[in-house]
């Protein structure tokens, strides 16, 4: 690799991408949680006045994209990209917000690791000086996933201990060029490295247990951007996993451990983050939204507040589909990580 | 935009990162088409050995990716990174070979727009010095596709004159930077800039007539293009678009001279070329295999041996699922289109 890449799979930033806005949007559940006061808007109607909950997605997505870029006093004309995606068959709700929002767009798919991806990839078009000001989106709906991914909601079927609730919401950063002069909702939140994640897949099978599923692509990830930049995990205030949930998350950090990363008191879920423990959703949130929403409402807020100054943003996607689980495929992960430095 | 971008949409590479290898793998009609015997293998069973369709559509991917590799010996651990994907639900067939190839690996949704937005993306990594060597794939297969987004093969339904036949095939591009000096396929294949495209609307809802919903979005790109450059059609030897067919390119003409571009002697298209007149396909190819084989089996060679001196490649995407068909949702489509160059 050459100059800008750190080891096998991390590239560093020589002008960090400044994060200079965000907005999250969320449904009523995830407004009830103990991160409901931080969001943009919480949604009281899962359909959001559309005629499907799709459409409900879809809007989400729009909506939070230009709440973002309200907050800066930024048009979507002045956005030189926009990239992201979501969980639905043919990313359709990411697809058919940009053709609202009328901008450049690259489509994404990444399953939950979304919202890392496209900041993974947004940042390279910033720093490479290919692009000023981009626009990094993801959103999920308990419902479109329930619809596509499992059974009729009217069946009222259980879940198991180890299932996670899909999150409904949707999360957008805005990313622009360091030294930007323009109106900002933050100061001091840079994009300073990424690492791009491999697929993993230690045989797990069960798609009511996705954290487990994903939980070693995490741990993959995460030693392996240790191992690229030569760092420790002291060097973080936080690690932050997308949505490995209650089990995922302790299947994580048994395998740091295996891996000689003793990641336990320096790690948060944004599946553990966005239920509390009294809200019924057996192990934690899931779906893009959930890390998105999470980030772009919570943790770029506690950064720039000084909170936090470095942290290691890991969002995992579970990247099975209906299909592969009926032809007897086992669900292979992957954790793409940003490093979110306050400077 | 910042200097390695000309006007809006536009990314220039100040080292335009090589095309050193590539390889296509095509069913058996793709095979007795015309450019049959630019194949690197042509299939006599569809399922290619494997229980599913599905399987053999992810084996194509994979084995895509190792032929391009093995021509310049390079081991897939010598990857810095894959990126591509295909039509099915969560792109299983390109993570499920990113899995078995262990590469770091970012996963795109461009519809069949993949194999432009992967050269784009892997462009800027090259270009960017975040990246040495990156894969570039795609894949489409005919009966994954009907199986998906249409209807059980064994009906037999009719389909109209305007229905395409989707492609069973992949295509995988290797990238090096510029003044690469191991073992190269090609010496003269250079991508010089990208265009990233918009999605674009204008009320097709016909399934049937996917070339109609992708020409707005490649006239779009096109005229973006020209005019981001400064660049008039005159300066490329072809505008090669990824999956119009016959009606579609029809159509692509038409919009262009609206917009002042007459491009109807330079332009080719991928859907028309891969099949023959007499073989009874409607109206042409589709799907992403479809420009990705023929990009890596026939274009890049006849780049190599100065037949074209540059070429604009435009992939084109229709953006629909059955989801958002059945919600009475129009076609969106979007095109992104990279500058292949001989130098």
């Amino acid at each position: 690799m050459k100059s800008k890449c750190a080891g096998k799979q991390t590239l560093v930033f020589s002008a960090p991408p400044q994060v200079i806005s965000s907005a999250a949007i969320v449904g009523e559940m995830e407004g009830q949680g103990p991160l409901g006061s931080y969001f943009d808007e919480v949604l009281t109607d899962d359909t959001w006045g559309e005629d499907s909950w799709e459409k409900a997605e879809r809007k989400m997505f729009e909506q939070t994209v230009r709440r973002a870029l309200e907050k800066v006093s930024l048009q979507t004309g002045e956005l030189d990209c926009l990239l992201g995606g979501d969980l639905l068959n043919q990313i359709i709700s990411a697809n058919f917000a940009a053709r609202e929002l009328k901008t450049p767009f690259l489509g994404l798919y990444g399953a939950c690791s979304t919202m890392a991806e496209g900041l993974l990839l947004g940042s390279m078009l910033i720093d490479g000086g290919y692009a000023s000001r981009v626009a990094c989106a993801a959103t999920s709906h308990f419902s479109t996933a329930e619809r596509q991914y499992r059974l009729p909601l009217e069946m009222g079927g259980q879940t198991p201990p180890t299932a996670q609730r899909t999150v409904t919401g949707a999360g957008c950063s805005i990313l622009a060029e360091s030294g930007y002069t323009g109106q900002m909702l933050y100061r001091n939140v840079f994009v300073a490295a990424a690492t791009i994640g491999r697929v993993i897949d230690l045989g797990i099978t069960d798609a009511s247990n996705m954290g487990a599923a994903m939980a070693p692509a995490a741990a993959d990830t995460l030693s392996t951007h240790l191992s690229d930049t030569g760092r420790s995990i002291r060097d973080y205030d936080l690690v932050v996993t997308g949505d490995l949930g209650g089990f995922g998350s302790e299947m994580f950090l048994e395998l740091c451990k295996d891996n000689g990363v003793d990641a336990e008191r320096r790690h948060l879920d944004c599946g553990n983050l966005i239920f509390s423990g009294s809200q019924k959703v057996d192990s934690g949130g899931s779906g893009c939204g959930c890390s998105a929403s999470v980030l772009n409402a919570y943790l770029l807020e506690r950064i720039e507040q000084g909170d936090l100054r470095r942290i290691f943003f890991m969002a995992t996607g579970a990247l099975m589909s209906p299909t592969s689980g009926m032809q007897s495929e086992s669900i292979p992960g992957i954790a793409h990580g940003v490093v979110l430095e306050r400077k």
